[in-house]
């Protein structure tokens, strides 16, 4: 990188500064997000190493990528997001073509969702490093929590579960050329799509609980639950994306086990009364899959699921 | 650190959930800032071998300083700090006393401050990181801009100059050994106080514009004149903190000189008009370092001043 100076202009270039939530654009000591409505806010790391890797996420990957999976936090909350911070780690030695790329992509996601970029920080390091803070505005009818649902609650997803996975695992293994052999579940993983129009839909439909799955379902739907509730969860394999039915046959896994245990699909996983069902299951992608019971502890197609899913530090 | 469990468990209990400006507290997808006032808002990085060595910064200097700078920037807008996110990257071998007493020491700056810790994220990487947003709300007379003086105002700074860069340099000469023979200079380094509570005086006494030094006057001051204004500067030695007129000497270096050139002082700086003063200047620690002028360029003690401060990137 040139500059700092060089750095900062192509911000300006790609990420108008005007938006109808700030009173004071970046360029000051801080921001100024007008007030009126509540703000969503919900802040996350993006890493070189740990999150992504630059042998198969080109440039432009990892911008969308970085972004993306702050919006899916907003749509979580069943809420539109408006504004952000990019906090910004440099290895020095790219070159500025590449960075030209990674903002590029970040600003058309940006604008694809009307977000503005309020303001961030830029240093030098060894590795690319993303955090981004995410701001969000929820509807008439305010934000969906995640631990709100009850025993005989729906539980739902939008979004197709182990397909990231299935793509990582494939570009893991075969690196780039998995993008020609699994294009579906490569792009699964490389350019999630955050559900921002499904989430405010549920929203205004009435479900109870919603959060974004992105450490498989297998660690997330506790985390819906709370420590009282369980789940008895009907995966038909038949609805699962076939990538990741022949994938996970291909390495002799059950493709169910193998979708709840995937992670970084961003789908949104939900509860809805029975009695409210009805105008959530017309939002586009709502899956049944299964109910909430007064058990503690998972069973999946009639069995009980004692995997865990993916801890950051245990071993 | 044994896992993420314990970790948010070790938050939760050093950290309060419940505060005026949160309607839902950590551990959801998001966090909800309530509406009503604008927030003003701030992202920066923290990171080890670049903001910090663990060599001459402990534990609780980390914690303390990580937050202390994002803080900063609120003070900078003549606001009040009210919430805070903290994004963290994790080296797995460091113990959990290292973390207890990080996070302790940040939290006891939150608790002065009455900021609550709204969320975040946490990730394994090779060093220490942190990337904190920072929520402020202004007072009455709203916030303070940066850009907005005038030729004939008063520039005027609140705070060391060039004793945290006197610190710096002790502790990277001397390592943790200067601690003892320059104290006051390290800990302008190690914990600078962020300046809330004057940012809100010179609020309310109605400066025009307002910054924190965090790049050094040198580079700072061109970005509170903009492009068209200069300043004429008058940098009294005496003023200057016993320290930093030593230790400038002592390296053979003009001490004013060296106090324009050093960073992470945060110290305030801003502009008054010359009609509206009278508040201002009795504003505690308010010292007068000059005016601003029609031409751009700094004027240090009669002589154009030209030397830069420092940037992240450029060789």
């Amino acid at each position: 990188m040139k500059s700092e100076e060089w750095f900062l202009e192509l911000v300006d270039e790609l990420f108008p500064r005007e938006h109808d939530f700030i009173g004071l654009s970046r360029g000051d000591d801080c921001a100024v997000l007008r007030g009126g409505s509540d703000y969503c806010v919900s802040s996350d790391l993006f890493l070189e190493g740990v999150h992504f890797r630059r042998d198969y996420f080109s440039p432009a990957d990892i911008g969308y990528k970085g972004l993306a999976v702050n919006i899916s936090d907003i749509a979580a909350m069943g809420a539109k997001p408006v504004a952000f911070t990019l906090d910004l780690t440099v290895p020095p030695e790219l070159d500025d073509a590449f960075w030209r790329d990674m903002l590029k992509s970040m600003s058309m996601l940006a604008r694809q969702n009307d977000m503005v970029l309020a303001g961030g920080d830029l240093s030098r390091a060894e590795k690319i490093g993303m955090s981004i803070s995410v701001f969000g505005v929820g509807g008439s009818t305010g934000f969906v929590r995640r631990a709100n649902c009850s025993f005989g609650d729906i539980l739902f997803t939008v979004g197709d579960l182990g397909l990231a996975r299935t793509g990582l695992m494939s570009l893991e293994a075969d690196g780039i050329q998995a993008r020609e052999t699994l294009p579906a579940a490569v792009n699964a993983h490389l350019r999630p799509k955050p559900k921002v129009l499904v989430g405010t839909l549920l929203n205004a439909a009435g479900v109870k609980s919603l959060m974004d799955v992105s450490d498989g379902l297998a660690r997330d739907l506790p985390r819906l639950l709370g420590p009282d509730l369980g789940a008895d969860l009907t995966l038909d394999p038949s609805e699962l994306h076939r990538d990741v039915t022949a994938y996970a046959e291909s390495i002799g896994t059950d493709p169910a086990e193998f979708a709840v245990l995937g992670g970084e699909d961003y789908a949104l996983l939900g509860a809805v009364s029975p009695f409210d069902a009805g105008r959530a299951e017309s939002v586009p992608g709502f899956t049944r899959i299964g109910t909430v019971t007064k058990t503690p502890g998972i069973v999946l197609n009639g069995t009980p699921f004692t995997a865990q899913g993916f801890d950051h530090f245990s071993q």
